[in-house]
């Protein structure tokens, strides 16, 4: 963990209201780190149902493997969240491990184990000593009350330097209903699927499937376009809980007009969480929003919006104030899509530095310099090829990072 | 440029012998440094064969379209190339600099402009002021002789700590015949071609479309397999210019029984110069070699082998000098082939740290402490999927990079 908090951290943080129908409790079980809390109860009311996005990594973890397994009845009554230790490539102690915090939660909860979902996030490759959930559980039970989302957040962060949450109130026809949200990750950032652990949590009463396809729509221009380094964990999970208790009808169909600004709050939330990924970045002195427009398509877009925030040479030169359109062309070029060097612009902190191919005549250094060193950053690629555009999240690439993953076993 | 030598360079730098029909010579034409050579002309003599295989950047350099222009006639009298600046997205400006680039060697050489090659490093983006070339071409190319290819070597540099030279002498039938190639690239280092500038010097008698056949054959295993950070240049450039001075009878044929040796030899040096990319890895500490094995193909292999050489995390993991194998697997699973998490076996300097999905129960931890601190390191993993295997070079990921890149525009 880092001691310093990001310079990029959300300067409020929001109040977080009670969600009916869930309650949390955080403890100490000492996995890995001392003297602070590193797991996480959740319990939800009869009737919750749940949804899930994860790791497309083909070695993924235990709990991911567990949480796949028993997400096709859709009905949750616990999570398991814990920090310090991965439980991923742990062999058949691995499998072990997730069976036993099940039983545990769900002797605690009252519930079957295929209620109980669970999240590991940590150290990689080292067995998970899940006997030590076993003296903690029925103590988590009891204390678990409708909650304090802040504290959750805080217990399962790894080299995150802040807690992230985030929340919206809607309506479901007339009923009001509210959205949570908590996440942590800060490096092994991808955007392939949720690449870090986020759990949403809403007192809406929606089915399953419904809830899933929502998900799953609602990944793709947050969680999936944020990226920190390119390397994609093996844990990656990202879960919502719908308890009901909001009491509106339930809602069966996906297309049913009545969720049209749920969906709106959904994706808000999930934007809000991933943009503070980003903001947590390992090492992270600058937020990049990296725009391309006239691409022949959105994947397109995507792809070359990715290469950009993913090179390193790109990266570094952020992390030194350097408005190195020259790299931004390499990585336009090495993306393999659509492109013509002739036809390319390029903008930082939205003035204009290359046009058509070339340096932008009117370019002004000094403005340039100055946008350069906010700490947020536009990058701006319009490569004039067709009429898609796609957006995506990053951060820049400082020595900290190279300290923090040269010193920390993840 | 960096000051210090990079750690990791060869303790011997190899006599390197006259090419029959090759003349050199540089100097310092002020393109971008001061009191160091930055301009090297190579003359050829009459009947001189070239191939070339360049980068595959959907934006490559103005040098890069002018020699792929020019290949298709197989010809080549002269070399021109400058560090400094890389005439990449410069516009109609940098393809007005390529012409009279050549016209100024042409008029030196005594050839046409269509018979000189190009190639330029450094800064992209910025003008090229190929009117300095001029000034200075014309006692180039008095003073050219059958050469110092170190020196050679030494004009063409940028972020490199030290000139890339190799050599290998060879038969063709009966005739003596020598391969010498010179090399620069520390930073921009990824498989999709060349990845760099090298220029390969024989006197061989080769008709080129059969040297053309013979490098492409040559760069799989060499230049392709090395990277430094995953970002391709514009400009990567790699010829080979083949006098005929030797005197064997002209091979015309692919096929012909008599090339065996030679392609040999040329693999060699190749393999040698690209090693010698990786050794100078800009803020390189350590020298990796990723062997996939088990793989189900070799294109699958190489996937692997590439994802975990450029993963950051991986990389930082092993500038720490931390035999990290979680981030390994995490590499394996990104990389979207055939993979099993539990037929996985993971091995660092010839030490099996994980096997079958676990960590290995005999995992001595003192002797992989001790083999993660040597400056060679190698790296194996074997996926139990299939038959195929292949190998990558690549270097650790360190502080001292992002200060290179964070400093330097390149």
């Amino acid at each position: 963990m880092s001691a310093a908090i990001s310079p990029l951290a959300p300067k409020h943080v929001p109040e977080m209201p009670a969600i009916a129908g869930v309650k949390l409790a955080t403890a100490e079980a000492g996995i890995r780190y001392a003297n602070r809390t590193d797991v996480l109860l959740a319990l939800f009311g009869e009737g919750t149902t749940v949804a899930g996005v994860f790791t497309r990594s083909k070695c993924p973890s235990a709990p991911v493997e567990w949480c796949r397994a028993q997400l096709k009845r859709g009905k949750a009554r616990a999570l398991v969240v814990n920090s310090g230790n991965a439980n991923a490539f742990t062999g058949k102690s691995g499998r072990a491990a997730t069976k036993l915090t099940a039983e545990f939660a769900a002797k605690a909860a009252s519930c079957k184990p295929a209620e109980v979902f669970l999240a590991s996030t940590g150290v990689i490759g080292e067995p998970l000593d899940a006997g030590k959930f076993g003296p903690v559980m029925d103590g988590l039970a009891a204390r678990a009350r409708a909650g304090d989302f802040f504290d959750a957040a805080r217990a399962i962060m790894t080299t995150d330097t802040f807690p992230k949450v985030a929340t919206r109130r809607t309506t479901i026809g007339k009923t009001a209903v509210a959205i949570n949200g908590i996440a942590k990750g800060a490096g092994m950032i991808a955007p392939d699927m949720a690449t870090m652990l986020s759990f949403i949590f809403t007192d809406a009463n929606i089915a399953a499937p419904v809830l899933q396809a929502m998900l799953n729509e609602a990944v793709i221009d947050t969680f999936n376009a944020v990226t920190v380094d390119g390397d994609t964990s093996t844990s990656d999970t990202l879960m919502v809980f719908a308890t009901g208790k909001a009491g509106n009808a339930r809602i069966a169909r996906g297309r049913d007009p009545r969720l049209r600004s749920f969906k709106q709050a959904l994706q808000r939330v999930l934007a809000d969480l991933s943009e503070q990924i980003a903001r947590d970045g390992e090492g992270a002195r600058k937020l990049v929003e990296i725009t391309v427009e006239g691409a022949v398509s959105k994947k397109s877009a995507r792809r070359i919006a990715l290469s950009i925030a993913n090179s390193p040479l790109v990266k570094t030169a952020i992390a030194g104030e350097d408005a190195n359109w020259g790299r931004v062309v390499m990585a336009v070029g090495k993306a393999g899509e659509p492109a013509d060097r002739d036809k390319l612009s390029i903008w930082f902190g939205g003035i204009r530095v290359a046009h058509k191919g070339a340096r932008d005549p009117a370019y002004d250094e000094a403005a340039v310099s100055a946008a350069m060193k906010k700490p947020e950053i536009g990058l701006k690629v319009a490569l004039g090829m067709g009429k898609a555009r796609d957006r995506v999240l990053t951060c820049d690439l400082t020595k900290e990072y190279v300290a923090i993953n040269g010193d920390y076993r993840s």
